[in-house]
C-alpha cells in the first residue's frame, strides 16, 4: 500500500466554504503543493515549516485515525491540501471510505488531473487570481473539466475563485464565461492571516465580504454564480484544526 | 390573471439561507402566513403592521418589476413570505420566469400542497420547532415530501430548520429520520429582531452559531447535514429590503 504525506486530522467539523459549505465533515490535509501563492493561508502545508508534523501514513493507518477521532459523528470525508491532486492512488483512500458509506470532498487549483476525481463526491477546483502572483494553465483546466463533463460528473463538480481585488474580479468573469454550465462560487480572500483576534477578523471578513457582493450584484457577467465567506475564518479566526 | 399580494421586490442581492445560500438573486416577498411563530422575523407579512404596503399585482406586474429593479443582472428570483404556498395559481409566475431562463426558488413551512411547487428549482421545506410554539401537522409534511420524491424532485428539494434550544435541536434529529433522504439544513435562530446594531448582533449570532455547530457535531444522528448561519443577519442586521 502506498504512504502519502498527511499532515493534520481533525473533526468533526463544518466545511467552511464552497460547494458544501456547512456540511459536517471531518478534514484530511495533505502535505506539499506545487503552487506558492502569495496569500496562501495553508503555507504551512509546503513551506517547510510544519515538516516535523507530516506523517506518512497508509489508507488504513488515515482511516483508523479517521475511526478514533470522529467515531461515528460523520459520513463525510474533505481531503484538503497543499494540493491533494499531487497524490496518485489516492482512490485507495477514496473507495473504502464509500464501502463505508461516508461521501469524500476534495479541493484543488486545478494543475494537475488525477483518474480518481471522478469518484470525488464534492470536487471543488479553485483556480488562483492574479494577486495570488501564480499563471493558470488553461490547457489543463480546460482537460479537467472536460474531463468531468465527459463522464458525467458536473453535479460533483464545482469551480470557485477567491477575491482580492477588481483584477481577480475580472479574472472570476473570465472563468465562469469560459465554464458557464460549472457550479461557480466566488470567495472573499482573507489577507488578515496575522490577525490573532476572531472578532476582530470576523468584521474585517464581513466588511470585505460587503464588498464582494457589491461588485458581483453590479455584473451581468456574474448572475448565475454563488457568493460566500470562508465560514470558518468567521468563527474561529486565523486557528488551525478547527 | 390573478393578483398576488406583494410586500416587497427588492434586488439582486445574495440568498442569506439555506440550499443556496450565497445565490445571486432577486426577491419576491408575497403578504400573508397562516402560521404565528413566536420569533417570525417577517412578521410584518402577516400582522398587519405593513398591510398598507401590500399591492395586488398580476405575474405580468411582478416580472415588470423585477425587470425594472434587477435590469439584466439576474437569473434567479426568490418568493419568499409570509407563506406563499397560500397562493394558488403561482404557476402564472413561475413559467414566464422560466421561459426567460430565471430560475426560481421557493420557501414555505409545509403546510399546504400546491402542484405548482414540482417546478420550483430550489424548494425549501421549513418545519417550525417547538420553540415556535406552532405545531407541524406531519401527515402534510409526509404528503409533500412524497409528492416531491414520486415526481422525481428531490435534487430540487431540501428540509430546513431553524433552531432556538436543546429542544428544537430534538426536534431537528426527528425531522432528519424521518426524510433521512432529503437534504437538511439546521439553521441558527435569530431572537435578536431588535438589536439594530449590525455589528453586535454579528457577533451575537456568530456565538450561537458556534453552540449549534457544537451540538451538531456531539449528535451521531445529525451526521448527513449542513449547518448555516443566516448569512444577510451577519452582514445586515436586521434592515429589510437586502
Ligand atoms: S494552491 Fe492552495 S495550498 Fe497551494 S499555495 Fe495556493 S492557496 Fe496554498
Ligand atoms: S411560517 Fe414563516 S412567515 Fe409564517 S409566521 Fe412562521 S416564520 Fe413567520
Amino acid at each position: 500500500m502506498n504512504k502519502f504525506p498527511i499532515l493534520e486530522i481533525f473533526g468533526p467539523t463544518i466545511q467552511g466554504e464552497g460547494m458544501v459549505v456547512g456540511r459536517k465533515t471531518m478534514f484530511v490535509r495533505t502535505a506539499g503543493c506545487d503552487f506558492s501563492c502569495a496569500w496562501c493561508d495553508s503555507a504551512f502545508t509546503w513551506d517547510g515549516s510544519a515538516k516535523e508534523e507530516v506523517r506518512r501514513m497508509t489508507a488504513e493507518d488515515i482511516i483508523a485515525e479517521l475511526q478514533e477521532t470522529g467515531g461515528d459523528k460523520y459520513d463525510h470525508v474533505t481531503i484538503s491540501g497543499g494540493n491533494p491532486a499531487l497524490l496518485k492512488n489516492l482512490q485507495e483512500l477514496i473507495e473504502p471510505l464509500h464501502e463505508k458509506n461516508i461521501e469524500v470532498a476534495l479541493e484543488t487549483q486545478g494543475s494537475r488531473w488525477q483518474e480518481w476525481f471522478l469518484d470525488i463526491d464534492d470536487l471543488t477546483i479553485s483556480p488562483k487570481p492574479p494577486s495570488s502572483k501564480m499563471t493558470t494553465n488553461w490547457d489543463i483546466l480546460d482537460d479537467i473539466i472536460q474531463k468531468q463533463q465527459t463522464n458525467g460528473r458536473l453535479s460533483h463538480t464545482s469551480l470557485k475563485v477567491v477575491i482580492f481585488n477588481d483584477e481577480d474580479l475580472h479574472y472570476a468573469e473570465k472563468v465562469h464565461k469560459r465554464y458557464a454550465n460549472i457550479p461557480f462560487f466566488l470567495q472573499v480572500g482573507n489577507d488578515d492571516l496575522e490577525e490573532d483576534q476572531p472578532a476582530e477578523l470576523a468584521t474585517n471578513l464581513l466588511t470585505k465580504y460587503e464588498w464582494l457582493i457589491d461588485k458581483v450584484m453590479e455584473s451581468s457577467a456574474l448572475n448565475h454564480v454563488r457568493v460566500l465567506p470562508q465560514v470558518h475564518a468567521l468563527l474561529w479566526g486565523n486557528k488551525r484544526g478547527v
